[in-house]
């Protein structure tokens, strides 16, 4: 398998976390966001969304999507698994995930920052106080959907965790205090000590020498 | 079980879809989003995030996050099946779905227009132009991760599906052109002629007889 990467890359973060607890090996790509790698025709053709991460399959096959990777993975190795048997424990640990991915994210990814710069004539302080906003309003309600024991669900790291340890990062990388989230807070510090999410992190890859200025 | 349900609601129809498409019928609440009616206590006691839909259990327990309500009745209402068995055609139709509900959907929803307004004083037309920008760039991809046969991944609708038919809603009340878009465009007859999808469009809802301002 390859995996098409990017250090900095939230999506790519929850995918690197999964394959680092199931101790799996991949091949991989680094795609450079900074360098607008991600817009080029040969990964374009690869995914057509323009977003990492990607991962190519054995047959040619070309996953997009952190979470749709995520299930693929879930299915294709189910062990140790990342979604609970009970289905309402599983609803409950995607609908963490997906409060992530889909309602804080997205909102403050690269692609969106550059339209409010550039089409919308934000300053840097607006855009800074937008990404903030969605952060800290998302996580808001995060702490009221996670009950850690110690991660986010349960004894046992979830889907939910592999979304919520970047979006930790992406909070503290764009200055949004934990002060009100003692829950977050007590996951963020398991986080910070477990081995396989802690090989996953950005600081870990090997793309993070880049020294260009933070995309 | 009983349904947190907004006629307008994208995330609302996609739940709608897959419900009709199962034949299940559930109780019904309306939350009216024009009124807030999502922001008070009542409900945020059931939903943290404050959003739509939700799906409460016959033991109380309550799922949110519209992918993470389907995935539910998917392994609780297995027939008919809206995502495939084999995993690679799972993980794509879980792309295509998630593509739509995490970098289309939240970027023109009904708070996100609010900040753009009240919060960055944008104009209506500006706040128009973001929403059109994001969904035609959003259907740019998805015109080439889908391959209608009629559905959009093969002959039966699929989670993909319950997220396209309500993307196309969403396009056309925004005033997205599909003229560039003919694969789209060939599942949207589709759509239109399929008994379970037109059930569960907005307009066949009983609260869209609201007549006030649409959100």
């Amino acid at each position: 398998m390859i995996f098409y990467d990017y250090w900095r890359s939230s999506a790519a973060f929850r995918v690197r976390i999964c394959l680092s607890l199931k101790g799996l090996s991949v091949e991989r790509r680094f795609v450079s966001l900074l360098r607008g790698e991600q817009m080029g025709a040969v990964y374009r053709s690869k995914n057509p969304q323009a977003l990492v991460p990607a991962l190519e399959l054995d047959d040619g096959s070309v996953l997009t999507q952190s979470l749709a990777i995520i299930e693929y993975l879930e299915s294709a190795f189910p062990r140790p698994a990342l979604i609970p048997a009970d289905p309402i424990l599983a609803a409950r640990a995607r609908a963490v995930a997906l409060s992530i991915a889909c309602d804080i994210h997205p909102l403050g990814n690269l692609r969106v920052a550059e339209y409010l710069g550039r089409e919308l004539q934000l300053g840097h302080d607006r855009v800074a106080a937008w990404r903030r906003h969605w952060i800290a309003s998302g996580m808001t309600a995060l702490e009221a959907m996670i009950a850690p024991a110690p991660f986010c669900l349960g004894a046992e790291p979830t889907i939910a965790d592999a979304c919520l340890a970047p979006q930790i990062y992406s909070a503290e990388r764009f200055g949004v205090s934990l002060a009100a989230f003692p829950r977050i807070r007590a996951v963020a510090e398991v986080y910070a000590a477990h081995p396989a999410i802690v090989a996953a992190h950005p600081s870990a890859q090997p793309d993070a020498a880049q020294t260009a200025p933070a995309p």
